[in-house]
């Protein structure tokens, strides 16, 4: 047995409360299976005096998180404050300049910034390990960097945010609009102070972000995400997604192609049938597609306590077993740059359009999309009350920009009541 | 870049040309990953002349592993040849005491040996990785000793024997009797020389044996395993437990409880909805669970050249980024060995049977049951011609111990036309 790993906690939220209580309660199966100690020295947070229902006593306190990430006693910095900038990022860059390592669970703060710490933490011989950054107990990091390191990957996908899941599927199974739900979304306290980080696919987007930095040997570029929300998704788009056979879930996607790096992450279509389709709740799942592995489903717990506790410590007993890999897989010197890919793959559409109920009102949108270059695979039409008639449209594949075209256009016409929605079906 | 990692591959059936062919392919990628190169030096297989596909001029020859396993210019031992004793476990041994790694894909050596193995591998500082030998392309070994290492392990269950699966589910989707599907999967080539290492669960209580040694830090106790076979499953069963919303499943189940260490390999009712329900054909599956991540699902491909290699390959770039871990991931001369457990976790059993048709039969059984304190949830009589009435019946939760007395007891009345069959329902 040798020197015990000294770790350094700033952040005392729920998960910094339930990495505590794991270290606390398993001393000696942490232990065991490092084959050293796993201790605290020091903590930090905003507030000494709360109470936490775990006992600090025996940790030195510092209410800055630069000093404790200093200390002389800390071998591991674990930053569990959030925030892409201020505190974070300074006590993250001091404990580097230090010479500790850095587990952290902040995905805003590496999706902006992850390339310029993981070549200062690459530089200074120190590792940052940040599994629980993204789908919260799910080990999709290591999965992806060390279990299918034999792999080429071809493509990353994954339902990332659990409020988002959790919405789409209760206004499903409910049978409630969007506002209602958000509503009661909000009341549960499942939502960011900001909302928008959740259904505007922000958080969703930094960690697809990390993903796709490690799947392709990228730099991290959040920027290039393609952001959509949840937003405009309607009770009616729900139930007629599922009248014919898909689901629609927030889901993030990034691939390489010749044409450069896909990273998406907006609202799709999947089939019912398929384990994205069929993911209830507030759970996350990964899928994970490689040249070898085929492709690799992980599903679990994507916030809470005790998953994201999880995650920390499955970092945190890395380094005390002595592992010690480049920050995203490669060194990070090695990166590229990526180019955004300038056209996403190809892919059928759902297109969902509210037409003035007038003779010769399909036709025009029917016209449209064939001089457009995009061919109608199912339609379909339904009951309704008053001038508007709900259409709904599946094309066969078409490259967006074909689409896109093609949108333009139906909203030129003078029978289109709203502009239309229209939203990528995924293979999956 | 440091000096390159030389792998000695012994065993060049499906996976180990699947190994080769990464290795020659991806040879940058996979330097970048590890910053260093990883080459073979030697291969060793039964026939040097046979075509494979890839070239081998590259590699010195040797017809026996062992001088393969000890050869100087090897640092690895790749065992990709099978058996759990003979020529595999001889250079299994020799590359140990040569002081070489080990990476295995050989479920049966170490569900035999793998306590002896690890022992010996420890005291010359070596490690034994072994991912691939339990369920394919899915990373389950790396998720519960690394990923979930801060986590007491609660659970561990797994479909992890495709063929049985296959078999399963296409007796469902096509309606055909055991024999004919099996028939099916010995044409296609699904079935091992001895089926019964597929059809018995033997295959599958291996990789179960070394899940429930890493999850519950005790020594590998294969014989400990209570294995039950698929052979007595009938399309009756499937059509029935369909009707009540499950699906069957050759299912491993290991926990710790009060009363030991459980290890079962059966097959098992669990809810169509669930995750294992879902699970159609040859694709395996994993659930973890902790007491701190809750559940862990992972699914993927469990065979075949492209996924078994890539999990070679996780273990082969573990080592060479300088990854290095108890083999079950505590110190094997810490494994204390496990009291299997006395008594399974009460669950309740789906029964089939078959009765008499003539009055006061069902009150017969009725009272076996009452009398032996098992408490009938669901009772269902089906349609049937003839002298012989097909009877299900789903028990409240029962011990094994009541079940047990209850079966033998209907078992001596004479209004019964064979054993019933009785199947556990997992909670899933």
């Amino acid at each position: 047995m040798t020197h015990p790993l000294r770790l350094g906690i700033a952040g005392l939220g729920t998960v910094g409360t339930g990495v505590v209580k794991i270290i606390r309660q398993k001393a000696n199966l942490l232990a065991e299976r490092a084959d050293r100690p796993v201790v605290i020295t020091a903590v930090s947070a905003r507030s000494r005096d709360k109470d936490r229902g775990v006992n600090l006593k025996d940790y030195a306190w510092e209410d800055d998180p630069v000093a404790l990430a200093t200390r002389d006693d800390v071998d591991v910095f674990v930053e569990l404050m959030g925030g892409s900038d201020g505190p974070a990022k300074a006590a993250t860059e001091a404990a580097i300049a230090a010479g500790k390592d850095v587990v952290t669970a902040n995905k805003a703060m590496l999706a902006h910034h992850g390339h310029a710490l993981a070549m200062a933490a690459e530089a200074a011989g120190r590792v940052i390990r940040f599994e629980a950054a993204v789908a919260g107990g799910i080990p999709v990091i290591k999965t992806l960097a060390e279990g299918l390191a034999g792999n080429e990957v071809t493509r990353v996908m994954g339902v990332m945010n659990g409020t988002c899941n959790y919405i789409l599927t209760r206004m499903q199974s409910a049978g409630l609009p969007y506002d209602d739900v958000f509503e009661e979304a909000n009341q549960l306290g499942y939502l960011e102070a900001d909302p928008t980080l959740d259904v505007g696919g922000i958080d969703a987007g930094h960690k697809l972000s990390l993903l796709a930095a490690i799947a392709f040997g990228t730099q991290v570029d959040f920027d290039a995400v393609e952001l959509d929300g949840i937003e405009r998704i309607t009770i009616d788009d729900i139930h007629q997604a599922a009248d014919m056979g898909y689901r629609i879930k927030l889901l993030g996607v990034a691939q390489l192609t010749g044409r450069g790096l896909e990273q998406r992450m907006s609202p799709c279509l999947v089939p019912d049938t398929s384990p994205l389709g069929q993911l209830e709740g507030g759970t996350n799942m990964c899928v994970l597609e490689g040249d070898a592995v085929e492709q690799i489903v992980l599903r679990g717990p994507g916030a809470g306590e005790g998953p994201t506790a999880s995650a920390v410590m499955g970092d945190v007993m890395d380094i005390a077993r002595g592992f010690r890999m480049s920050v995203f897989g490669r060194p990070a010197a090695g990166l590229t740059k990526a180019k955004p890919a300038q056209a996403v793959t190809p892919a059928p559409y759902y297109l969902r359009m509210a037409l003035e109920d007038k003779p010769g009102a399909m036709a025009k949108i029917a016209t449209v999309l064939g001089e457009n270059g995009v061919s109608i695979d199912r339609m379909r039409q339904y009951q309704h009350d008053g001038s508007t008639a709900p259409v709904l449209i599946v094309t066969h594949k078409v490259t967006r920009n074909d689409l896109d075209h093609a949108l333009a256009a139906m909203d030129e016409l003078d029978v289109m009541k709203e502009t239309p929605v229209a939203l990528r079906i995924e293979t999956v």
